[in-house]
């Protein structure tokens, strides 16, 4: 089992511990230097992410320490001063968090988190908090995509064997958040009091003289928790009917056959076909298990071909929506590494130093920052969709009906704000000077994950659907639009 | 620090714990099993793999133990009876295992591991040996074209923030292992003793009152070990001179400016001009460190355009060679995950049961495994470049000039060897009956990176370019073509 929790003082890039033994020998550790945490672009060309691993990072942050072996290790590197490392030893975090809670709907420029604390300590904690909600967002997203695609079948998380290495502890709770419900993966599992599933693979099968001794061992050893994988030989000429020999003899012993699983070939044709072998059998309550390089396009591709007889034309349109209702998903590469996407490229950003506003310009203008101590205020219209997330300076009224906010860059993008809107400020205390004050602190992940599903019915299905959605406008008040202007000027003159 | 030395047992799939109770509650337990550990395609579309993780997973296999805590788990679990139970509570791996060590250039369906085991070992181990494989080798492979694409320029993993959670630890020394010379992550750099590096970033700049001052206060706490992001303004017009003032003033303290960062912008154009700003100032032995969403694409087309004078075409030709030469490469979200392919698509198949072969056929032919245990020659022309690996039935003699070799489905496609090839075992023993005797086993990364620059070296320049290289040929002998075949004909026909 994995903890966050401890001696993760060196989870971090090397420059972190240089700036700050600068900071410390110059004296400006005392200065409170406010970063923004936010992601630039939508994961999977989405409409939106589910804010995931913060849960993890608060803890990360609350117990962050450096140990006597690590003073030691950074000792040897002949880099560091006795004053500074002796500075590491008593380390505590002492800042102050802002932000949103895992399972969140969240947007481009729209912060996560905001970190207000002496520079070193703000410095020092950039890396690992970028770190564990870079994937943990990562993967709640794809599951939550995954999810949406299965039409409400159940999606299992399947990808160790594929994981970047231990990633996966992160991955399961950020797959369960987003949506699945449960996970191959047993420690995961365990660490996360997530519920474990699995039954057997091809060798079980290859290791009995036949495909039917391999079900009926495996039906006498685990009689109540039988899936049968029948995809070895032939799925419908040996697998789905030597399965369904078993499911009589397991029903003549008053047990019942819980699912088969597909691991191969046409997804679409063969669990149609399968399910009708089961159903004309008296089976048709049986799970069908599909499996093999699953993602959200493959899935939403099979439902649709299913719905519309391009899967198997042979069957009637009733059978094949009643299949769809019988279809789990057993989800691993694609889910756990994110696929062609591996990484959500969340920033830290300094906007502000001592309460005073903090610009950095880039000759990619949507790189440049939105300064300062800020609030966000979460638009909803009155049918209840969001709307906008809109950035004010910090004591700024509420964005009211009437208001013109701002794209954050284009000066020429406006938009009014409509009668019946209602707003919320989306930030709520997660750390208080140090102590973690987070009402997520004890939640499990159905909590998080009840959140998240609250979130997306939110999500106007213009912005939620998967393929090309339309934008969702995170925009500045006029107040905030006119100091990163001015400040933008000041910089390109100065 | 981590490491997958201990309490590993519940890393695994949880349908390798049932097929486990099921093979001892039929007591087949002590059925050996050998299983091949390989892959299908080469990551990133290349023409070679860098195996890696291998070194970790033999450690892990033969330290997997299950703890009190992982029994009482499983006991929870209502699914596992009190006599496996305490089998898995005195588990330890008896097996053997055959194959390549950490550093070796190896191809699609080439085994890197053999594991012959009683089945339920084997199968408890599967799981953590290709997720750590898997990881390993998509990281060393990466890290490698990297590497080639620099042109032997330096290359430094810095990828951290953007890790797929704890994947940076082993991902750091794959990184390593594949090329790279050094880390920003400081936990990695200790667990794996590799040099750590980093300076600053630009939230250093921005907390001071001017760039100048930002890089003055840093040369003054780092005088030796000075290199400066000179891309928070302006690269040329600000960050260069502001540099080459501050490698002024640390030359009159008999000090050194070691180099600048650029970390956006056109990187083939600014190296250029910065090289001859320095150079120009008498600072032309600093080292100029890349960044910014590089992969070895980038890399090899930002090293053309310099050369060929479409970075910058306002430097002479010398100038821009020269340039080259002090360019380093810090590499970050693509290396560590991969970038667009983050996983490696190992398998684990079942190949023999006591000794005899075991086939599994597919709808899908190139799934059809290569079957029964087999001995690995790797076949070297004469020109020192590597032909095949060849895969024989165990005891067949070495292949010799004249053999003909079969592609491994396509019975139409062979090749004879030439004269002049010398063959070598590919495996060696790297664990003998649970005892962990692999020659590797305490080398450190120095000794698996020389491993994969020799074996590079070998491969033939068709096959190792970045882009569409040639295939390399993996091939049965006559013998193991034949068993192949029947067992085939066999499995169709019953």
């Amino acid at each position: 089992m994995q903890g966050y929790t401890k001696n993760r003082g060196l989870f971090t890039d090397l420059y972190q511990l240089t700036m700050s033994q600068g900071y410390h020998a110059l004296e400006m550790e005392e200065k409170e230097a406010t970063f923004d945490l936010f992601f630039r672009n939508n994961p999977f060309n989405g409409g939106y992410a589910i804010a995931c691993g913060i849960k993890t990072a608060l803890e990360y942050l609350v117990n962050m320490k450096f140990t006597r072996e690590d003073i030691e290790y950074l000792q040897e590197q002949d880099m560091f001063s006795d004053e500074f490392l002796s500075y590491l030893e008593g380390f505590s975090f002492t800042g102050t968090v802002k932000g949103i809670v895992d399972g969140t709907v969240i947007f481009p420029f729209s912060p996560i988190l905001r970190i207000t604390a002496p520079i070193i300590e703000a410095q020092l904690v950039e890396t690992a908090l970028l770190n564990i909600i870079n994937y943990s967002t990562l993967i709640a997203t794809k599951a939550a995509r995954i999810t949406e695609a299965s039409r409400g079948g159940n999606v299992i998380e399947f990808g160790l064997r594929r994981a970047q290495g231990d990633a996966a502890y992160l991955g399961t709770y950020a797959a369960l958040v987003g949506g699945c419900t449960g996970t191959s993966f047993v420690d995961g599992g365990r660490q996360w009091k997530v519920p474990i599933v699995g039954t057997h693979a091809h060798s079980w099968v290859q290791m009995f003289p036949s495909e039917l001794e391999a079900f009926r061992a495996y039906a006498k050893v685990f009689p109540d928790k039988c899936v049968l994988l029948v995809d070895t030989y032939d799925t419908l000429e040996s697998g789905v009917p030597n399965a369904i020999t078993v499911a009589r003899e397991l029903k003549e012993r008053g047990k019942k056959l819980v699912g088969i699983r597909i691991d191969s070939g046409d997804l679409a044709y063969l669990s149609v076909r399968a399910y009708k072998q089961l159903k004309d059998a008296g089976f048709g309550d049986a799970s069908i298990v599909l499996s093999n390089n699953l993602n959200e396009t493959v899935i939403d591709n099979l439902t649709r071909q299913i719905t519309e007889g391009t899967g198997s034309t042979h069957e009637d349109e009733n059978l094949r929506e009643e299949t769809i209702k019988h279809l789990l998903y057993g989800v691993g590469t694609k889910l756990i590494t994110g696929g062609k996407q591996a990484a959500l490229g969340g920033v830290y950003k300094l906007v502000a130093v001592d309460g005073k506003p903090k610009i950095k310009i880039s000759e990619n203008v949507i790189k440049t920052i939105n300064p300062g101590l800020k609030t966000v205020h979460r638009v909803k219209g009155e049918d209840g969709y969001l709307i906008a997330d809109v950035l004010a300076i910090k004591g700024e009224r509420a964005p009211l009906p009437g208001d013109i906010i701002y794209h954050p860059i284009d000066p020429y993008k406006t938009y009014e704000l409509d009668d019946g809107i209602t707003t919320t400020a989306l930030h709520e205390v997660l750390v208080d000077k140090g102590k973690n004050v987070a009402p997520c602190k004890d939640e499990s992940w159905q909590d998080a994950q009840e959140r998240c599903k609250r979130h997306l019915a939110m999500v106007h299905p213009t912005n939620r659907r998967l393929l090309n959605p339309h934008s969702y406008k995170v925009s500045l008040t006029a107040k905030l639009f006119d100091l990163k202007k001015r400040m933008i000027e000041e910089k390109q003159q100065g």
